[in-house]
């Protein structure tokens, strides 16, 4: 069966996940397009689409009886929007991150799918599709024993001066936080941020390195160093410390050479290239769930989790040193 | 434009390409199945190809109309005639490992590909579309300067009783026979076999393990180590001398721990797990270029050549230490 | 010329130091040794110094004319009496850790010194002599431009039921206060710790395992892992994460094999094994500087500040997650 | 007890041996030294052997009753008489490779040696005191089963004009030779060499790179490749392959940084570095043996084989791609 598929929000990651289900992935077919600049969406449609319909708004496209399932790669402000119009026509949708823009928006649509009664939500956290990932998880579970620690970076060479300090929770630390407790099987009980002195490339208005430290209901203690102008590469590091022994996320797959006294291999340097695979697999995951009228992967009450954790982190950027608690609310049985 | 896909044989291989087609890539879709034993064809029909036609013979299945492009997935031995009826209809086909039995065979089929005007033929050997062969094929060009020597090793962890001496060639050897060609870009010249004393776990009919000494055109030596019996694991080396320096096949992804006084990571063991990824990128180039009608990828010159070579490197087990000549027949303008 | 050495104290590590003065290193002879258990002294003389002479006292021994230099490798309690008494004779010496039991009797000695005029005092703070380490402090200053991060570990196979909270600081984490300061060429300014759940494997008496956090005066924000029973070796890391780029302590070197479907090499599990060149290195150093008088390497300055660090960081364990601050007393010239 | 040494030739690494017994090492003193450069001799005195006595004659320094035993490393023709007079003088000689410049004059060495009765000659095959090696035949006894191959390279930078290609033997792969056989524990029976095209930095007179491939009386077959001017460094390579696994010599002990997009860490170039560390362990087990009267480690008969393997080395690179018989003579009890 093929999934009919309508997209909401044409920019390069609506482009880009069009193209997927289009030209690399089987199973799905893209019939409908939506964007708040149309000529964006006509030229989608003319590279990578060129059977679908044009609609005028979201929810038009979410309503039509030729769309079985929606993706929404849109302003992350109009998710929430989007979502609960999908959950309320009983359609799977693939929300791209973040689920909402506030936690209060996140907790809507948590309600609004448990009122339902049935997931119809993906979020677009990749990382738990990333082979390296998945490989850490299993040995995680098969080899070191319970976890204690975790010890992790998240590095990229360079950011634009916009890019405030909030925003290296928002926009960078977010993936941790999801994949993290995805690796754990945990949830987060306090966030704790200091700060070394700031780095020489950084901006006005950025501290930046900065180590945020996570606390877990388990116990594991989670230290992730966030390093946005480290200049020398993107690089994602992970580590997980259990009781038998250590894990370490693979590096991504490099040929080493020797030359000019050096044994040496490239570091990637655009975020883009670091996940790139894991884009297909998550999508495939969620053609063939949507295939069965529903969504697998991370949930809307991960997505939920994820703004409540930021906030925090937040909160204890602005009091440096200081714990922050984090309340989890009471898991709804739907997300067991 | 789906490409509406014929399978001829459905065996493990070809069974697997076609839940490729039907579940996994876009693009394609399979119309039409036929398999010696129709029950076979049968049971892949229910399990992956639900809409498929079962046909009783190859021949009826190429010369359907509802076919575009053909799969050659059935034994070996009745690959060149299923390649040539599929030349003879105009119809692009992907034919798996040997293109033929013999080079003479092969020869048959590169004469009526040419006579016919275009490609029409991709031969299956996936090394080419393996991200860690591609990436040292652009490190070779760009990095190590002009290749003079190439170190390589073929080993898996064990072979049956049935796999004789020849068999290292023709089953084991073919893939670097290939691949060495394609990242050198070169011909072979000569080829030469030397053999260490009989590894304790090899059979009363296998010289294992074995190193063969290619040279070619442009005179770079190669040594390959094939070692059937090793053990240990399936382990596919191969490092690139340049005038500059040296470049190394990266190893396959995988986690390391600290345990039990060990940093390790698991080698692996089966050889179907080594390239996985680099059969749907074949196929995916296959879909690609059937939609436009022709082929791209290893042509059936590339078969025709691996099949004088092979024949060449058994001639010389024969001659332990003595040095056969490979004479590469004038290359046809169609596979410039 | 040849320094004549005195030893005080010949337990394991006071004989093993003989051993090296006679038997490894040239520059040295062993003319003089004493302990509380004269027996033990005899035994020493008998295998590894059969020309000493033994003396009843250490203070005896200091005064000998015979002795030019002394190593001081009794009971740690006994440390600050003999460093003075070699002060006060002007005899260069050699004092394993501690330099004193408490900063007050290391801060004596260091006023001792000054009051002498010249430094008299190597500390033996071997990891400074490690190959590693020293390789590790070129690439700072050469290649990652300022510290900004450290993330280190500090990993025991086991402890004994007797190793209780504080020995983490004063024994384990001792050494990376030492190193770290000298790797920064910087002062501590802060201490905190951090628990996760204590490891299975931990005593009643012991909080294992924990993460010391250390600021320094230019800023440079440090966590170190230790985790003194963490069951699978002995393991000492250190990243460094400059400007530029990060620089990581090597390996100890292994022989990789390939066996048995997993890529490994052996991590060491006995301490003793893990620095055991640094050990040659540091007393050629001193020897060499006996040789003309004084003394080079890590200096009662060096051994107080450790003392005064190791202090904050027990304070600081029993007020987890509170900063403590390190309050650095002005650096004598003697020590500049 | 001191063993007094004397040395004969002050040249390079006869100075540099004199520092490190007087300087570096316990357990010998520098009592006399000779040079057909007197100067040099006198020049060394000043500088690391203050109190040695300068010899008009090597036959007088080892006749001297001053001297327990000699070090040769005056020039390579002069090997030969040295050592026949110091084993007729019953004293214990460290000669630097080679031994003697022709398999004749080794066996000479060899056959005096046998009529004395006892060993007393050291030939500086200083690899087999490397702590890489070492490891590495560690490994091979207890861990991958009896050898069946062994793939090694032997790359320098780059070598002068006047390094013609029978060096390639004599003064390079001579270290693999003597190493390897120590290594697998067993003697050559043939060689053969084969040569790609010629590196484009070579020189006239220098095919370059080449492959040597020796075969063993246990039926290990030897791939080695010799590259003199491979131009990124100087790098040493040696895995060997057994029943049950594969083990790889450590890379040299090196930082690695993640610096401009690259994950990095040095490479030699410079060959006098990368075995430094064996010379102080060889001369140590020379003054301990030396100390009894005797001598341990690489003996005449090492030294006469490697002489005989070199020249069939020699014989086979002018007989490209032929087998050259290599003849191992009865070995005498003595060297058992």
């Amino acid at each position: 069966m093929t999934v009919r598929i309508g997209v909401i929000g044409t920019g390069a990651i609506g482009r880009d996940h069009t193209r997927r289900i289009s030209q690399v992935l089987a199973g799905g077919e893209i019939v409908a397009l939506t964007d708040v600049n149309r000529t964006s969406a006509e030229k989608v449609k003319a590279e990578v689409a060129k059977t679908a319909e044009i609609f005028e708004t979201g929810e038009a496209l979410i309503a039509s009886p030729k769309v079985d399932a929606v993706l929404i790669t849109s302003w992350g402000a109009t998710h929430e929007q989007y979502a609960l119009a999908a959950i309320a026509a009983g359609k799977p949708c693939f929300c791209e991150k973040p689920l909402a823009t506030t936690a209060e928006g996140a907790k809507r649509i948590v309600e609004a799918e448990v009122k339902h009664g049935k997931r119809l939500v993906q979020v677009g956290f990749m990382r738990r599709y990333d082979a390296g990932y998945v490989a850490l998880k299993q040995a995680v579970g098969a080899k070191i024993g319970a976890p204690i620690l975790v010890h992790a970076a998240h590095r990229n060479p360079t950011v634009p001066e916009q890019y405030v300090t909030p925003m290296a929770i928002h926009d960078t630390l977010i993936h941790e936080i999801d994949v993290l407790r995805w690796l754990l099987d945990d949830d987060y009980v306090s966030a704790r941020v200091l700060y070394p002195r700031k780095a020489a490339r950084s901006h006005a208005k950025l501290r930046d390195p900065q180590i945020v430290l996570l606390e877990t209901k388990k116990g594991v203690l989670i230290d992730v160093e966030i390093f946005v102008n480290c200049h020398y590469g993107y690089d994602i590091q992970c580590e997980i410390v259990g009781e038998d022994g250590v894990a370490k996320l693979p590096e991504p797959m490099a040929v080493k050479t020797r030359l000019a006294a050096t044994l040496q291999n490239p570091i990637l340097t655009d975020w883009k290239d670091r996940f790139i695979d894991s884009y297909d697999v998550e999508l495939r995951d969620f053609l063939k769930a949507a295939a069965g009228g529903g969504v697998a992967g991370p949930s809307s009450w991960d997505g939920y989790l994820a703004a409540i954790t930021s906030d925090a982190c937040v909160a204890a950027q602005e009091r440096e040193g200081e714990p922050v608690a984090i309340a989890t609310p009471a898991r709804p049985a739907l997300y067991n």
